[in-house]
């Protein structure tokens, strides 16, 4: 009897035998650009290789995915950065059939699920109330309220990506005006670092890059160099992260915040304790809140996925 | 064995037995100047003027009180808006002291109070999730998340008021900068048209209150007459009440949402319709949201802190 916790993720899909927190012997491969049958392959594959490699069997599968997630039906209702996933996927049902059918699955979205990885077994292990915010292609929030993962009224809750930071700012990948994403996403950073490239201001984010996708090491990298793009792109997305994470302490009244995503877990500690200032100078009524970095980073939602039995 | 729900505000405290979520004979006083010891008295008074009126023996006591409370210990920590209340003042026990001691008084934050009432009594009555935003002095707001009134980590949730809306805006009372309050409170809309008039903008807002306070009542006069100055600055109010309640609802994802307070009372529900429209257009992925005026108004702080046994 074992659980295996799954991740799948816009790039890559990793799965892993989770036990008391930890994973072990996981895998990962590209996350296939095929459609449905293809991805249910490459996750039921993995499950299958980690489970071979702990000599168990496994029982109980968690998934993490991208997107909006009817979790009763195991649905994955909309997930824009999964190819082939544009109608409603029963994913759930078709990983179970694909194993057998003797085995549970549960399907939850990412960021829930990573938020759930850190507040049990993570950097916020043992707190009861916790605001994940996960900062990379887009940015991305959980809330765990009192113990519980908060899903919401209408199963959405968290988004604090597409709140509002700057009501006449940046236009959104969503189409929104000045959202925290627009600001703070590693997607909305490489265009806005692109398009003042083309404008004349040379940056070595673009020369790093290429043609290539704009990696969260390079955005590093540029950082380390002391690039003037890199380095007023990225203040913005502090000041951006510390504005609307203090709004959201104010009215939830949160005292612990942990930072991760593959931008937020690149930068790190020196990054988290920037926006944490930000967050002390801007929460209302003097309280103390914490800012920490993700500690299971690439992890979080393997651990968080199983923790959704 | 009545239950008496008292609502202490900085202009006047308002008493009254509630039976079944109804206030029962209600009696009300201007709000004592001179300190801690004149408001107990002047509670204590109203409660009895209620229970003889209602000719019932009062055994438990709500009250709600503007700032920060220690619910546990029955004190209020820190009321700025209270004469004489600059220290700590265990409110609960003076109270119980004052009627003999055989009373069970409890004490909580008047606007967390006012939401306990809509949600129980009143506009939200059966929801199990609500977000409740107060609009009058300042701007005040409570959230109740499955059933339960949210406190928060440090006492302090649902200040809504004190989020930021605009990065370089106004500044708000509390030294804030672009804080919701700056917008829409009835005091930071005061201070703002009276600037404007003081600096050669004509405006019946200044010309109906005179030397006096502008009351609601007033800012209702002049939007009627068209008054440009109150026009302009409303709309401004509207904006920022959309952009942060849709942002809490982003986060927190609640369907129902209560507006109430002096000003929003009274500007009612064309006011509460027009800030709807701008939460249903900022509110991330397409998810419904109502917004609904108060129904219980000047009572339901009284009818909320009955619900506090």
């Amino acid at each position: 009897m074992a659980t295996v916790g799954v991740d799948l993720g816009g790039t890559k899909v990793m799965a892993a035998v989770v036990h008391h927190g930890k994973p072990h012997h996981p895998g990962k491969v590209p996350t296939p650009t095929d459609g449905p049958e293809a991805v249910v392959e490459a996750i039921a594959t993995l499950i299958e290789e980690t489970a071979a490699a702990n000599d168990v069997e496994v029982t109980h599968v968690g998934i993490g995915a991208p997107g909006k997630v009817d979790r009763e039906a195991g649905v994955l209702a909309h997930a824009p950065n999964l190819v082939g996933f544009g109608q409603p996927v029963a994913l759930a049902d078709m990983v179970a059939a694909r194993l057998g059918g003797d085995v549970h699955v549960r399907l939850d979205n990412d960021v829930s699920v990573a938020a759930l990885g850190e507040g049990t077994h993570g950097a916020a292990a043992g707190s009861a109330d916790l605001l994940a915010v996960w900062v990379g292609t887009g940015v991305g929030g959980g809330l765990i309220l009192g113990g519980d993962l908060r899903r919401g009224d209408s199963g959405g809750a968290g988004e604090i990506g597409h709140t509002t930071v700057w009501p006449e700012g940046r236009v959104c990948g969503c189409g929104g005006i000045g959202h925290l994403e627009a600001y703070a996403g590693r997607a909305a950073l490489e265009a806005e670092a692109r398009r003042r490239h083309a404008a004349g201001e040379p940056s070595a984010l673009v020369d790093l890059a290429g043609e290539e996708r704009m990696k969260s090491k390079i955005f590093a990298e540029a950082l380390d160099a002391g690039d003037q793009v890199a380095t007023r792109l990225l203040d913005d997305a502090v000041q951006a992260l510390g504005l609307s994470i203090a709004s959201v302490v104010t009215v939830v009244d949160i005292d612990l915040v942990v930072i991760g995503g593959g931008l937020g877990g690149r930068l790190g500690d020196p990054f988290v304790a920037r926006v944490e200032r930000v967050v002390q100078e801007k929460v209302f009524g003097n309280r103390p809140v914490r800012l920490v970095t993700s500690t299971l980073l690439d992890y979080a939602g393997v651990v968080g996925a199983a923790e959704l039995f």
